[in-house]
């Protein structure tokens, strides 16, 4: 997987992971009353509005980003319906060459942590292997230690899978635990660390590990001293765009050959249409996803600054 | 939620919360052939003998204790089909009058987190109201701080609801992050303090908040320090019986009036019937419920040790 995300970074020169986030206002109103005129209001309608909006995005931005990262809890919210439309926006993204990263953020022992393995593992049943979620890699949370993330290790090795494990997230109040000092260094350190630890039994061909981490683009210092402290840790870069961040703040993130992030951003991109004039002249059709592919295009070369 | 919690753990005599965590290895052969048998080897068959099972313990308990709590990794999975079962179960149990503890252990922040809290606030499209997850309360992860928690806030003060956030949690390398040492206390007691603040904003009427903690069975002198620590904090107690833990472990859990926590135990009970006689000659039927009926019951006699 991580070997394969390089690659494809490379190749299209660009370390964009476009966040597929979608809330109902996110919806440009002609999907949305097709869907609540088909459906009622309903989680089937939201489900398929989602999906066809997903779709929408995907098509237009394939060519230009390596990797799609939907956020499973804005399909959660509609119960069964909208995971539905999580799994089927996974399968369209893979259709059409994309990495999938899931964040998920889980975070459990043992057996649970196992059973939530299975969105990067999949699942046997009686012999019969299902791989439901379908994800390349997914998000998860560290604080229940090394028990809470062995059981994810193996499909990373087994089946070339890989994990991004929080270290600093990029919120206002990630420091109320993260930063707080632990023998003169922030915990977020420590959670470096184990994360470095972890990573080593799981190395891709290209020196880095598919074991990455989470790492927000809104504290700068943090993020050039956790590219120093980890060497062979790929970052998921949350925190671009809405959030504040910009290409110059990721400055030292990348490694000295450009590579070693992925910088996310939902809003910023498919929401683009949203105050775009092209886009209110002609609000149907694939004008939204066009402002999409320009949000793409602008934040790629935004990127640039940063090397 | 937690009036109503404790209000039943006082009538019922017991602080017992049954895990169902169901596994095809948990299942009765008789309820594996004949879904099996009806839906081939599919998760439609896992979750109709997910369902079925669960079914067989809350009838056989629901008189006894005050609650379950599903442990959701164990649907999720078996993907859409498995999370089905999970809100099948949600709502029996509730029918039968137990409160639920959705196991989910969700974090994330803003809108993000916002979207996570459908599961106890509901989901509303256009206006229309659904309880799409129905759980009275859930646990959730504390690592992103208060941003992650702030929407899980909301439905527990304007519906009533519950969060259990994770403290000290029962795995061995529980304390790889959580006993780090900061200013002199472990990280644990810090997460705790915020557990304390946050709480304040959602009272119950009976001298315990609607955010409660997660401190495992098997870190006892952990458990007692942050009995004191939290006056007000309601604990969800994991890793009794299979981890290890037991009733005398628990003194000081409990509060002078013999309340303030919820003892989980899932394979202790849920999985009393296999090493059963009675079930063994008679393998079909109530008699794995039966089996956990009497489990309860043991434990609910073991739990008095520690008052």
């Amino acid at each position: 997987m991580i070997d394969g995300l390089i690659d494809s970074i490379v190749k299209k020169g660009n370390p964009t992971v476009v966040g597929l986030d979608p809330t109902l206002e996110m919806i440009p109103a002609f999907i949305k009353n097709e869907k609540f005129g088909v459906y009622g209001k309903t989680p089937t309608a939201v489900s398929e509005m989602f999906y066809e909006f997903n779709r929408g995005i995907i098509d237009a931005v394939c060519d230009l980003v390596p990797a799609v990262k939907p956020q499973i809890a804005m399909y959660e919210k509609y119960g069964v319906e909208g995971l539905a439309a999580y799994i089927r926006t996974v399968a369209y993204a893979k259709e059409k060459g994309l990495m999938v990263i899931g964040d998920i953020k889980r975070g459990d022992i043992a057996s649970t942590a196992e059973a939530y393995a299975a969105h990067i593992g999949g699942t046997t049943i009686e012999g019969e292997f299902f791989d439901l979620w379908q994800e390349d890699a997914i998000t998860v949370n560290p604080y229940l230690g090394t028990d809470g993330i062995s059981p994810f290790l193996k499909p990373c090795v087994e089946r070339d899978k890989g994990l991004f494990v929080l270290v600093k997230t990029s919120n206002k109040s990630s420091g109320e635990l993260q930063d707080r000092l632990i023998e003169a260094e922030p915990l977020y350190c420590h959670t470096a660390d184990l994360v470095g630890k972890w990573g080593k039994e799981a190395m891709g061909s290209k020196g880095y590990s598919k074991v990455g981490a989470v790492v927000g683009a809104t504290y700068r210092e943090e993020g050039v001293a956790l590219r120093k402290r980890l060497p062979h840790t790929f970052f998921l870069v949350p925190g671009y765009g809405a959030q504040g961040g910009a290409g110059e703040d990721l400055k030292g993130y990348f490694d000295k050959d450009g590579i070693g992030i992925i910088v996310n951003s939902s809003r910023g991109i498919t929401g683009a249409y949203q105050k775009a004039p092209s886009f209110t002249a002609n609000p149907e059709g694939t004008a939204f996803a066009d402002e999409a592919r320009t949000a793409v295009i602008v934040m790629r070369e935004d990127l640039k600054k940063a090397l």
